[in-house]
């Protein structure tokens, strides 16, 4: 069995004498206790959230040291309890060290004596139902929470015991329970992951508490990994270990879970959940080993994930909800709160950073929160404004990726991404559309609730599988009732969508342009996107060219899930009225009822359809572009879904039952509201009168789009090309349309 | 044929002739502009608004006068035209008063002229869908709005008109206008109805803008009405005529349209609708002939009326949608501005609707609203609280009613009133729940899109008839699938539930009880519902005591329109997997899917069945007795609804197959909160053990509702006499229970 090791690029620097000597040094440095006790009463800001966080710990002390023996999955009553004993330990230390009050480090004291006399008798936890069970929690990933907040508890009244009890602590207490994060579970610390950032955080934080070097290095470099690791999976499906990995630990995490750029491969709800561990082990590290200079590993890549973060978010800061995640997390999680105040407190000109703390209503009770609410006393907030960006995946920003485009509080997301492991969704090229209101046209997000017993205690449903991870389930193609990849997440890890161009220069034209050949065998789509903002529109016009390319014949499904309430169509549909069946039997199609079939304007030469809806007291029309013999089906879903784990949410799909190559072409408007109040529709009907293919063919797509008042325009796309220098030039009928570089978007009126 | 005329109770006296000499004196008074005038800017409040109107208005005026041919329904072009004009007039008519900016004279007047000379021109709308058609717009009802607004225009442009000029007008346009909503249009204009308040207020408005004695008085006391009236019906399916009715005319509609305690048979939705014609009228009358001292008519049928408005709101100020309404509307509303104000500036002393004035961000642009303006200005809000109240319904306030039990955010409505003529629903009995978040037990209002175009021109759609209106859209009692009355309107119009007894003194006990014995020949019905306030509950608890009494056997349904998603039940159920079928076939079944069927706990004494839902990020619980036997079935309305006219809400609805005498009983819980940020569920765990029947018979009815540490509440009710006096006594196996008067409340732990 041969073994790696991880070689550091820097000399390991032993911890330096001075940090050594003083507690508290992880979060809370002695030196910030010193300045926040001495200015005490002069920051209003910090003062309230001091007062708030007394009174929320000093009602726990009220109720007494509560340690039950584990037994619950999540939102069960013992799993409840130590993850609210971690919360409010660690924020009783702080409360220590700032106050000086002995009754909060009497609690932690004797919180941790409880737990020290409980942890040896403990087996794994009864549930086992995780790749990786823990023994507070059923799963590794919620002890590992545990030891990264109690590691600073700890820390702060490590002066205050005895060295008789710090060394009953740590021996029948800390050291076991990280070695059972690490050398006991290799599986879940040693992978390249959200779980293993935090196993590795844990062993690093309680490392750092400890002065324990070998702790330290473990959390840092890994356990050793041997050359043939299996490809056994998580709960998730995913893989424990990619293939040649053969690097572990944090510094391991740092260099492979991030694009450069900052994405994070799992998405934003997964970002939000493993930044929190990176920072706040960075920050420690940062307190007692400088030499590191974690906070600029990689060229800064943690300030970069952190600002990639928080632009991956609706005008109401909520995260994009893209692969497995829960709806309605904002940037006003507590990750994000700590994100802003450390990242604030690392470079203090991101003054932007204060208007998001502003926001949160909330900084940390240690030396990062303390500056961010002493800076936005003293005026120094700025606005802070998320702005259009594409993000690179993978660890080389080489995989595919996302694409915002973004104007006012309008934004769209498109998401061009590799699978993103166990929790990726099988949505090549798939979109989603937020406005002021939220959600416009919706990735469903995952099939879980998280946290809330009653279902399935908190953890991924069978529909997670069955029907949200499949490509039916988000705004994307379906061919022949397949997902992408056969929903096959091996297939899936081995390729990725490609930008194939993107322009964001004219905030008012944004284009992204990008391209798939893996997700089906026999046919590549290439999805383009623009959000047009035109003065004669009280809103940015979404148009989405997608062109799907084959030789054989395939039934194509394009479904578009709305957020609303049907109003009306252009085309006649017939609505099933006293029994509904499900539209499919596999890949998600069996959730599915389907409610009404349409069919679209019989022109001779095609048609354009429309379908206009309300949703959040605002209209919206979306018109495209459909052939004779297309079918509009409604669907809604909840089908074969035995304990209600679904939402019954609408969409409608245009289905093409012999499609070779086809380009799809859709215009979103937003062009009314209506007020309850008043009872005043405003603008209630669509703009739009056309959208039609002028020519496509493999080489280029052009499309025109007519509105009010002999509007029109002519988008054309070089399907092959993206070389910016490039002039081409085509005739289509008696006309001879020219540019140069991969489109031309051409207004006129 | 016999005429009966109108004996008014008082002298009639001429109009005075100080008011005679001054224009403008309707709703905008000479002194008040005058008032107004040296103010300006001196009342920022009102100043804002000012510079707002005429912002809104000089946009208007830049558009330019516009006049089309009425052809539209509502939210078409001409409908939705006309309407912005007779708003943008009537604020037009303020501003030239106020600023004395003869562009705003000049407008109206233009306006004004482009109607007259149309208006001769005009014939019967084209539309040709109303019982009374109109010339402007589809029907009379919209006509009669535009009068009451342009009358208050040409009041204020009066003197700006030569004599010529207004000759013209009055005898092109507004008599013609006048004649056509009364005289040719009596259906329309001599009912007790909404329609003909705003047809008496129309005709007044514009007679006393003429000082035209004929039409003032034909406002005030109605048409000749003929003995022998049929009893044709209106759009809605109401009586044109009640039986006998012999007074019509706006004094008629002060005296039969409301309660004594101002309760509108309707609902406040269409209070809402209705009593801003009343008060624009009788304010202008007050202004006019203050010898009529309207504003007392009736001991202050007016004032009481916009408080029981005001009250009849959740905690967002949103009014009950009770029978036909539109949800959504609030106290907020254009409506209520206008009762604010003019009830605030009726009696200064009700300095509670400052703070509503307030919350509703806008005043009149006229005496009133500068009046309310400067009170808040200058401090004398007062916080305004809304109460646990009932409301008789009918003119003497016999004929049932509503009672609205309430703490803090939470209320109850509790609905025993009268059919509601029209624009009633089948559902006696039935009740819904509210908390902050809106509601938490609907009632799912109309089944309209007002304004809308695209849903059938914003009309009553014709599952309004087949759902909305039909008992199991409710949460009340369906006996063998079919609807109160079998949802006749002349059957419901001749009966009323009746209140048993109603005791809120205990605002932390509060309870109402109430009897139906009309709605079925064969099974009476009496509902108890209490309101409970305990501090080892977080929210107050909701008791619903529904005792079904009949010598037969039936099937009963008691549906609870839930709102949020299943997240839990105690019992088993199967959910339909791959097909969908309906409930049933008439009565609003129709409209049903059936999604699930449970089987409640099979207990040899009958059970506790708990349902546990999510909605608005909180859990609650509904708890009820049940017996083996007993179904529990999911539903979800949208079946036979061919336009997607429905909303696809869910309910649950408990099925016994062989009721005769049966007592339904549920404890409705809102035990905790889910957070999305932090992703902490707080208490998602019910604190009811078990709600029990004691003992029930026709005089009583006693029950048990065990909750967490042994609490216990005893509820014990005399359902025969409501005889405060009397003492009641009872043994129930080996124990007597004894109490004073129609109900007791025991607590013990």
């Amino acid at each position: 069995m041969k073994i790696y090791y991880y070689i550091l690029f820097f000399n390991f620097v032993l911890i330096s004498q001075t940090a050594c000597q003083r507690h508290p040094n992880l979060t809370l440095t002695h030196e910030g206790v010193k300045d926040i006790r001495s200015n005490l009463g002069q920051v209003a800001y910090f003062d309230r959230v001091l007062s708030e966080v007394q009174e929320e710990v000093d009602s726990e002390i009220n109720i007494g040291v509560q340690v039950p023996i584990p037994v619950d999955m999540a939102g069960g009553y013992s799993h409840e309890r130590h993850k609210r004993n971690f919360v409010i330990l660690q924020k009783a230390g702080n409360l220590y060290q700032i106050t000086q009050d002995k009754k909060y480090a009497q609690y932690i004291k004797d919180n941790l004596m409880a737990y020290a006399k409980m942890y040896p008798t403990l087996p794994l936890h009864p549930t086992n139902k995780s790749y990786a069970t823990g023994k507070i929690f059923w799963q590794c990933l919620n002890d590992a929470n545990w030891l990264v907040y109690v590691s600073q508890a700890y820390d702060c009244i490590y002066d205050y015991l005895s060295e008789e009890e710090r060394d009953y602590l740590e021996k029948d207490l800390f050291r076991p329970f990280a070695d059972f994060l690490s050398v006991e579970n290799p599986q879940f610390f040693n992978r390249i992951h959200n779980h293993s950032t935090w196993g590795n955080a844990a062993v690093g934080m309680i490392g750092l508490a400890m002065r324990d070097k070998e702790l330290i290095d473990r959390a840092l470099y890994g356990l050793p990994i041997s050359e043939g690791n299996d490809l056994s999976k998580d709960n998730d499906g995913g893989f424990i270990y990619e293939k040649g990995m053969s690097k572990a630990g944090f510094l391991a995490q740092l260099d492979n879970a991030f694009a450069p750029d900052g994405y994070f491969t799992e998405g934003p709800y997964y970002l939000r959940y493993a930044i929190f561990p990176f920072l706040i082990f960075s920050k420690s590290l940062d307190n007692m080993q400088p030499e590191l200079d974690i906070m600029n590993y990689r060229d800064g890549i943690l300030q970069k994930a952190v600002f990639a973060l928080l632009n991956q978010t609706d005008a109401n800061g909520k995260f994009f909800p893209i692969n497995d995640a829960l709806k309605g997390m904002s940037w006003k999680a507590r990750e994000l709160i700590t994100a802003v105040d450390i990242m604030y407190d690392q470079n203090p000109e991101n003054t932007s950073l204060l208007s998001i703390a502003e926001k949160q209503d909330q900084v940390l009770l240690d030396d990062t929160g303390y500056r961010v609410a002493k800076a936005i006393t003293d005026g120094k907030a700025t606005p802070y404004s998320q702005s259009p960006a594409i993000y690179g995946d993978g660890k080389d920003g080489t995989e595919g990726g996302i694409g915002i485009l973004r104007k006012d509080e309008t934004c769209l997301v498109l998401k061009y991404s590799a699978q993103g492991m166990g929790h990726g969704h099988f949505d090549k090229l798939s979109y989603s559309l937020y406005d002021d209101t939220g959600e416009v046209a919706q990735d469903y997000g995952s099939a879980r609730w998280v946290n809330i017993d009653q279902k399935g205690g908190g953890r991924y449903l069978k529909e997670n599988k069955t029907f949200a991870k499949q490509t039916i389930a988000h705004n994307t193609l379906v061919v022949n009732e397949t997902s992408h990849y056969e929903a096959n997440i091996e297939k899936g890890e081995a390729h990725h969508p490609e930008l194939h161009f993107v322009d964001f220069k004219d905030v008012n034209n944004q284009i992204i342009s990008t391209i798939d050949k893996h997700a089906y065998d026999n046919v590549d789509m290439q999805r383009t996107m623009l959000m047009i903002t035109d003065p004669s529109f009280p809103n940015p016009l979404i148009i989405d060219i997608l062109k799907a390319k084959s030789e054989s014949k395939n039934q194509y499904d394009l479904p578009f899930w709305y957020m609303g309430h049907v109003l009306s169509t252009n085309f006649d549909y017939t609505k099933s009225s006293a029994t509904l069946s499900t539209l499919g039997t596999d890949y998600g199609y069996q959730h599915l009822w389907r409610e009404a079939i349409g069919s679209p304007k019989d022109t001779i030469a095609g048609g354009t359809s429309q379908f206009t809806w309300l949703g959040n007291s605002k209209f919206y029309t979306s018109s495209f572009n459909s052939e004779p013999g297309d079918e509009i089906i409604f669907v809604r879903a909840g089908a074969n879904d035995p304990e209600y784990n679904l939402r019954s949410d609408p969409a409608i799909i245009q289905r093409v039952r012999d499609g070779g190559n086809r380009l799809f072409v859709s215009v979103i408007e937003s062009h009314g509201t209506y007020d309850h109040d008043t009872e005043i529709p405003l603008n209630p009907f669509s703009s739009i009168e056309k959208v039609s293919v002028l020519y496509d063919d493999a080489l280029y797509s052009i499309i025109e789009v007519y509105a009010k008042d002999n509007q029109k325009w002519t988008i054309a796309i070089s399907n092959q090309s993206a070389d910016t220098t490039i002039t081409h030039s085509i005739s289509v009928g008696n006309k001879a349309i020219e540019w140069k570089g991969p489109f031309t978007i051409n207004k006129t009126n």
